[in-house]
């Protein structure tokens, strides 16, 4: 409701319900108020998203944008991820967007190749973008995962047009059969290792004839862990086009548990194929 | 803080943040109230958990317990699932739960198979708990569901002793290359199909080795639905370890959306294996 009994006094109702307030905001009172000449300039946000650098390193990238005004850049921190929220204040929201391009373009140069996406992109979603305007497919072999990466996958729609499928490969005898790891990799090196993973990787690509494959391979914990070979420790795997597979390895505080280790897991493999699309771009181009 | 300046005045102070909070009344503040005579009576709580039948017709089934008065039954309902609370007023808990014990035995009785757990229970846990104890292993097909189960069953801590692993059949192709589903069902019966699901379910018990086997086959949405198969519609099949293989049919209401339908299919198929357990058992003795 919007009431006005009096020039001096404007009174504007809505419900508590947060799903009910936004789009009443957004869609009748934002606009309203600029109707009637209240509204003399426009806040502006774009945030840029980043995966695999922390907090205090990427702040140290763009420690000079702190200071800016107008724009203002701000980070945020959230599990396993980073954020850079570039806010600025202008008559409209087109001289706001004026002011932030050439911000979000510096930040960007500086913080290549770490930024994966703006405002409300997700690493499975800028994935299958990329795979789709590709043309390629993708199949996953998942250890200590055991599914996760699937399910981020798989919850975008229409994503039978990329993922062939994958290999939930919790037992060696899994990973020898479905995937082709040979046993003696597995003896040499054992399941949580990067030559599992590679393994791993082009197993799954081949027997699914892939164009791409991602594996993972890691202690998930509370249990299972070793000196050499502790909670938290995960190696995975992109297989690409031309035959490559390369590995990396990972070691996750053990502290935040066992989910959180399997979720972030997931995420840096989506990650990681995401560099490998960049990479694969130049080499080729 | 826990002060009482005067005997007819007690000020307990407490944090706002509840993860602070709740251990401090339950292990301070409480027990001081209960020491200082302060306490009367106590109320006691059990929660028993159900999956695979609607809030009405569990409510028919319980219907003249919600009149009693101590204990008290009453009926809440999540997305899938049903809780009954039975609620007793007692001077000391093992006087509430003795109170609450006949009235739990009865509407077990009125309810089965439908109560799958108590209180903290879940449906992953119940099925880890229930294949450990038979020392028996369980391997996974997973087509809409992408990895949702596989991932429910790993977030338990030692799920390797149970789960072997999984195969993420999203296409065709995968079905007949990993699961061994033939390529006149899939012609005849599609791929969302009580036969698909079926062979789905016995190819990868039989490929990975395992006592059990699930498979989920269905149409999660928002595509992809036809008159025939609507969105919504999961296919579910489960393989025991003399052979038989079980399917059984879904509809969801897509209104929910693709992750819900994905969701509820996985829980519900934990659901149908926690229910063949019970009937295994009963046709062995």
């Amino acid at each position: 409701m919007i009431w006005q009994p009096h020039p001096q006094l404007l009174i504007m109702t809505f419900p508590g319900v947060p799903s009910e307030l936004y789009p009443m905001w957004q869609e009748v009172a934002a606009p309203w108020l600029g109707q009637q000449g209240y509204v003399t300039h426009t806040l502006h946000s774009r945030v840029l998203l980043y995966w695999g650098i922390a907090e205090s390193a990427l702040a140290e990238k763009v420690q000079s944008y702190f200071q800016l005004q107008n724009p203002t850049v701000a980070p945020y921190a959230d599990y396993g991820q980073c954020r850079l929220r570039i806010t600025a204040k202008a008559p409209t929201p087109e001289a706001a967007k004026a002011l932030i391009a050439p911000v979000e373009a510096e930040i960007r140069a500086l913080t290549t190749p770490h930024c994966y996406g703006v405002d409300h992109d997700t690493l499975p979603g800028v994935v299958a973008t990329a795979l789709r305007s590709r043309q390629q497919t993708l199949a996953i072999a998942e250890s200590c995962t055991g599914g996760w990466l699937g399910q981020m996958l798989t919850s975008i729609p229409g994503s039978s047009q990329f993922l062939i499928g994958g290999v939930i490969a919790y037992s060696n005898g899994v990973k020898q059969s479905l995937l082709g790891v040979s046993e003696s990799t597995l003896a040499t090196y054992g399941a949580v290792s990067a030559e599992t993973a590679c393994e791993m990787a082009s197993g799954v690509k081949q027997r699914l004839g892939s164009d791409w494959g991602i594996a993972i391979t890691g202690i998930a914990g509370p249990d299972g862990g070793s000196d050499a070979k502790p909670v938290g420790l995960v190696y995975g795997a992109i297989a690409d086009p031309e035959g490559t597979t390369v590995a990396y390895r990972q070691c996750w505080n053990p502290s935040r548990g066992r989910d959180w280790i399997r979720q972030v897991s997931s995420c840096s493999a989506l990650d990681h194929l995401r560099q490998r699309f960049v990479i694969f771009s130049e080499t080729k181009a």
